[in-house]
């Protein structure tokens, strides 16, 4: 079967389902519905994509080639013994990092799972050409499916097992949430004290750039690996006011001091 | 006097100090002398900026006209009463985000700062056109004088006052060296599981880019944000043998929460 003939529905439509669809749209895929508990965020998907979509899972056509269910765990799980129904036929796979492709066994005849590994916001389009996929699959035939289509999208396509797959999310988390939390406590010291946040821009970019060629213990610099005892205590003084911060900038430095 | 006539002296040969003159020297700048009392760094950046060099504070020439201080905050004031003996004539500057400029008062009477502020490490040569500079004087003559210097590095040079600039170097802890021990956590992970490093640099990169266009608080994603208390307990659970990452990985994910 030719991939853009597939008939794809989309079950979800968060920041990862909305980003996911856009860029397989673009590349020529047929997708012919989106179901998302939210009408708003249904219809609006729908409409970019040239897709129906419904609110009540018992209208999820049963007819489709690929179910790509992106929700949240949580609504996963309640929504998962609804949305299976009559789509035995089908493939069906689910889009996160911390969802072992199990949940589908004894459910589904056919499944898999296809994760970019990427933080996206409804606010800003992502070229996928770069995003690692993780994929994997309970038959050759679907693997091998799951892979193609990946590869559509970018050329980093990768077998990952669910035990990689939820160390991949977890270093992930630390990569992308933890780091852009660090960035969001700058801008909020900036901000207090009126400066502009894009004055840190330079710095964050080197940061980022750096790791390309050094490993990141190789990279680390400032009071904490040099463990400046003078600069780390003037510091905790500045963030008197802040309990939290205080703890956390403690508890960090301490971190790199003991990781070399 | 033309600031290619400037007769700079380095004291200190660490990461800051060797990117930074040897941007002034291929800038077209003139450094006669490098003191670090660390023989091996002060001959290779002496060499590398055709300098002399030297071990001995006593050493440091009397007679030029610009000497740049980048030493550990330590060292600077145990070193700062023997190096200002005899260049009364001079302007003497520290690279510092952490020192107020008025360490040099009633020591020396034309002083200030020049802080670029970045991560410098010495096995990679940084681009100074982006860097944002923060000088600071005690006199207007001198203030223009850094300014006009900086300028001719980087096109991004701001005045700050020493109580900005301390604010501005907390900053760039969380900007720079707590972001970059995120990664090195990471590796931490991904290395454990026999997972390769670079898998994870799309999304570094997107996780920088992002805080171009959206502010760091708009941009974040993620289970902490959604407080998706599954996901966040699965990976409390996968954390269970390393006490110390378990305990920031629900720090970080409180403060995450908190912050919204």
């Amino acid at each position: 079967m030719n991939l853009r003939d597939l008939n794809i529905i989309f079950i979800g439509a968060g920041n990862l389902a909305a980003n996911l669809a856009k860029a397989l749209h673009s590349k020529g895929y047929h997708i012919s519905q989106v179901y998302s508990r939210t009408e708003l965020s249904a219809k609006t998907l729908a409409t970019m994509i040239s897709a129906d979509y419904t609110t009540v899972p018992e209208d999820i056509i049963n007819s489709a080639d690929l179910y790509i269910v992106s929700l949240k765990d949580s609504a996963f799980e309640e929504l998962l013994p609804k949305i299976t129904v009559g789509k035995q036929q089908a493939l069906i796979v689910h889009t996160a990092g911390s969802i072992p492709m199990d949940i589908f066994r004894n459910i589904m005849p056919r499944y898999g799972v296809l994760y970019p590994m990427q933080t996206f916001s409804k606010q800003r389009e992502v070229c996928f050409d770069s995003i690692p996929f993780f994929v994997e699959a309970n038959n050759t035939t679907d693997l091998e499916l799951l892979k193609e289509l990946a590869q559509t999208l970018s050329n980093k396509v990768y077998e990952a097992s669910s035990e990689q797959r939820r160390y991949l999310h977890l270093s992930a988390v630390f990569a992308c949430n933890f780091t852009n939390h660090m960035y969001a406590l700058c801008e909020v010291l900036l901000k207090k004290h009126n400066l502009p946040f894009e004055v840190m821009l330079p710095l964050i970019d080197e940061t980022a750039r750096k790791v390309h060629e050094l490993s990141p213990k190789q990279a680390q610099t400032g009071p904490a690996i040099r463990y400046d005892e003078n600069v780390i205590n003037k510091h905790l003084d500045l963030l008197a006011d802040n309990q939290e911060m205080q703890q956390l900038y403690e508890l960090i430095s301490k971190s790199i001091h003991e990781l070399q």
